[in-house]
């Protein structure tokens, strides 16, 4: 029986000698590699927080201290050793949890965390609370060094800092980011490290905290001695402590930014090798940027610390050279460059996750809406889909399409979006955003000559009569096929329309759908509460015109597969055509 | 003729002697108090810049020189050394100005700026585009130091700091933020000018930049030559001055707080005197939260750095005490912050304007509602008004209610909202954001006895037929006016309906309606767009009922008289009973 097998709770590693627990971090590191390799996950940010995790555990008490782990990336050791192991070693049930915190899986998680830049403002919370009800546990905020670029970061730190009560951040500093670490910073943390600590200036302490400096981050023996130092401290500490990111597993620890996170089936691979981007939505946006520098253009490029989840592949960004810019993880300065960058006559195309665009609504809104800069956006991943409930990209629609000024464009395949593309970096009225499709690169071969400087001016792709099908970005090819069933098994046939646009409506053919239609159904890839279809009904509320809007609830969905939610949704052919005769038979 | 008088445009102010330019500094803060006693507007943080603005034209060459002033609580002087002096001393012409950066008034403005923290970022952009332009002029950036704890400088600092070219911060440190600066950096601002820039540990250093401190900040020769030493410099830098917030009206210079904003007529009233607060929203909050507070409960108050503008008195802070926690122009902290307080067992009120709400959307959905911490958040001031474009309330309803989880209220009177308020603290379900009533307090003198823990259950306050108005909180009483003129002039009896909850509908009432309605109206004090009666739009989107929705346009209004907004958005009841009569006609 591994060490690591009699791990039943947290309070089982205090019974272990240190010998035992070196053998349960190396138990530890195959429980990661398994799960990882089995159904994908991240793994050098958890490679290297091994030590640390299981001396905290050792020192600490948990759930009684509690714990904030900065995005999760680094909490499969945690949740090793809080009764969830089964999660790496068991193969029947590694799906069964999350990869993130979940406070549904252990009291020892307080909060679900996904997003970056967060644990030190919730574990300052948690401390106040602490506080006001005369406790006295320990609450350890757990940070990598990539998550101190966030503003909410610094926010939390700046006030955590004037605590009067215990508060330990733990700075886990591998030198890494996602990608690399970007910023000013960095190089205060290097010279910390370079100094054992003793560097004149420190981020820190300008802050206020107390500070240590562990330059052995994976010494199991070398942590739990300076844990002991600081538990029940009554003052906010930070401990900067040095790891190796990947440790244990060779190409992790060579290749960073490949291993921060990686695809099931990634060790049976050989790694390092370039993946074939042919025919995506992200290879034709890095073609098309690379020409335009070419050409010329005063193309700027900005990223916030993601490049590899939008195809930005080291090679390209190698390419762009000073014409790109990975701003780290800092969404907001990233709208606000972006905006001042148009205003500069640079031509600026920042790409982000729906995920992430989130994290920076008033920058969308002061910075660059109110500001009409013609900033080019590009929105990934926004689609319904089976991700954790901290990673939807469902909420983009309402979150952008509602901000004035902002034009919201929705491709429906290749040409259009190449087209919209060139319209947007070429324009200067308006901001400009365009969801980049999700999945499958679908293309016509016909190049799309549109005026997209029309605003809301939408397609009518095929003219009908009766129903008419508003079918947007994703799931236009849905509405093709509903157009199809309709067809085929009723005789209908409906109109067809692609509206390219999310921020608006073409009040105009909408008019006109009135003569001889009598219903109108949207789809749309995201939540309907606030969000495209909306801006339908309330066009036709106050006319005879039926509406049927067709989207995802108003809910957090936790990795529930795309065939359950759909159907739930009512987004397959069938049950859409199913809803739409029953409103023609009322 | 004064000094002031003779200058048209900044190039003029390098004419002058420093005599000159002394008697300019006066002549420009009778400008400023000119203007606030007139018209109001802020006034220490302007009456402190002006040797710094004054040396600043001195130096560079604006617009060739771009200047990006954060939050424009300090761009008076700028203002009228760049062409616009009659917003401050032609008596006719103030109101023709804003009061922020308005490129529209001035190429010297580059941008539309009026929420803090953003120059930085912005800047940086600006100093980007000139790189990749292969332009040459200097880029200026001036912040203050309240405006240095939002993770948007930070962010912005970060980035900058790596520019391998010219990038000037100018921190203008008046020691003060709107009320008192909060957080750890705030000490080590301190020891720097205790050291006269010298202290061993140094903010601005650690993220990697240049440095030089100014002690006398409002002396114009020693600005100049320090100023004249760094302009064209080849690398970011940090420029830390130390100047006094409301320098030249003693009361200013002594009660920062108060006149870091005034209202018009300052200069004829007595100071410092307890404004009566009696019978306002505001007033009743506070009551209510120290007698929670007395109760024992563990209440924690948290403001983002506008204690003023709730009615958060000085004399509310100190009696609350621990209870009570600024935490700066920090609204990401804020909401983090106060997720963190509710799920450790503390019961959280935070207090914020709606147009800063804004500021934090993805800690509102991660952090607060994906974990459904029962936390209690106060929106102020959301409501269409005549406000600076930059100010406006009217986004905060489609910003929250679109977020799962979070249940998002309205009251419509006193006793609704204090009922509101006492069944949020006391429940444990969901994240609770109340939209706090905005205007004169309207008191029905009966307790509201409400269940309110009866999710999205609307009050039928009144039972009519053919049209239903669904008035929502600022807006009942425009329905109560509405359903009066309709029973007057057309002898229709409406039925009035409060819905008290913006993020969710009553399926179950709204379908009784259909039995005997025609047309559902909805009235939303905000932007319709996103918003909550296009949820009611949607709901009857199927059926034969007919539905108006009532509120404003996605627009950015500026400065628009209220009647103006209110005849354009149809927003009286002589427009709407108008509106109603031509559905009914059909």
């Amino acid at each position: 029986m591994s060490v690591l097998e009699r791990i039943n709770s947290c309070k089982d590693v205090k019974d272990l000698s240190l010998d035992e627990m070196n053998e349960l971090a190396s138990d530890i590191r195959k429980g990661i590699l398994n799960r990882v390799n089995k159904i994908g996950g991240h793994l050098g940010p958890d490679l290297g927080i091994v030590e640390v995790t299981i001396a905290l555990h050792y020192v600490f008490d948990c759930p009684y201290d509690q714990f904030v782990f900065d995005v999760s990336h680094q909490c499969y050791p945690h949740k090793m050793l809080t009764g969830r192991k089964d999660a790496f070693i068991n193969n029947e049930k590694l799906a069964d949890y999350s990869g993130y915190f979940a406070p549904i899986e252990s009291p020892c998680d307080p909060f679900i965390i996904g997003h970056t830049s967060t644990s030190i403002s919730l574990a300052c919370g948690l401390a106040k609370a602490r506080d006001l009800r005369k406790e006295k546990f320990n609450v350890i905020a757990l940070i990598g060094d990539g998550s101190l670029s966030g503003g909410e970061a610094y926010e939390g730190f700046n006030n955590a800092a004037v605590l009067k009560s215990n508060f330990i951040a733990i700075v886990n500093d591998n030198e890494m980011s996602i990608a690399k670490n970007q910023g000013g910073l960095y190089k205060n943390l290097e010279e910390l490290r370079k100094t054992k600590g003793e560097a004149q200036n420190n981020f820190f302490k300008t802050l206020g905290f107390d500070y240590i400096y562990i330059e052995e981050g994976n010494n199991i023996e070398v942590l739990i001695n300076e844990f002991k130092k600081i538990k029940d401290i009554k003052r906010p500490i930070v401990v900067h402590i040095h790891t190796l990111k990947g440790k244990g597993y060779k190409p992790a620890e060579k290749y960073k930014e490949n291993y921060h996170w990686q695809l099931p089936g990634f060790m049976d691979k050989k790694q390092n090798k370039q993946i074939d981007f042919n025919q995506t939505y992200e290879s034709i946006t890095t073609d098309f940027l690379l020409r335009k520098k070419m050409e010329g253009e005063h193309i700027a490029v900005i990223n916030p610390a993601t490049p590899g989840a939008v195809g930005f592949s080291e090679e390209f960004r190698k390419a762009m050279g000073d014409n790109y810019t990975d701003v780290g993880i800092a969404e907001e300065h990233a709208i606000a460059y972006t905006s001042a960058l148009a205003r500069g006559g640079a031509k600026p195309v920042l790409a982000i996750l729906s995920s992430f665009v989130q994290r920076t609504y008033d920058q969308l809104s002061q910075d660059l809406a109110l500001n009409n800069s013609p900033a080019t956006i590009l929105v990934y991943w926004g689609a319904i889909s089976n991700a954790d409930c901290t990673h939807l990209g469902v909420f983009d629609i309402p979150l952008i399409s509602n901000i004035p000024n902002i034009v919201y464009l929705s491709p429906t395949n290749k040409e259009e979006y190449l087209a919209m593309l060139e319209y947007s970096i070429n324009q200067e009225s308006h901001p400009t955003v365009i969801r980049v499709p999700f999945g499958t690169l679908r293309a016509t071969g016909i190049k799309d000559k549109t005026d997209y400087s029309i605003l809301n001016k939408f397609k009518m792709n095929k003219k009908g009569s009766a129903v008419a099908i508003i079918a947007a970005g994703n799931f236009y090819a849905l509405g093709e096929e509903v157009s199809k069933l309709l067809e085929e098994k009723y005789d209908i046939h409906p109109t067809l329309i692609n509206p390219c646009f999310l921020s608006g409506v073409d009040c105009d053919m909408l008019n006109k759908l009135k003569l001889n239609h009598k219903l109108v159904i949207t789809l749309e890839d995201g939540v309907i509460s606030g969000g495209f279809g909306e801006k339908i009904s309330r066009f036709y509320s106050s006319s005879d015109m039926k509406v049927l809007n067709f989207g995802a609830d108003k809910i957090f969905t936790d990795r529930i597969a795309l065939d359950e939610l759909y159907n739930k949704y009512h987004l397959t052919k069938e049950l859409i055509v199913e809803d739409i005769i029953k409103i023609l038979e009322k």
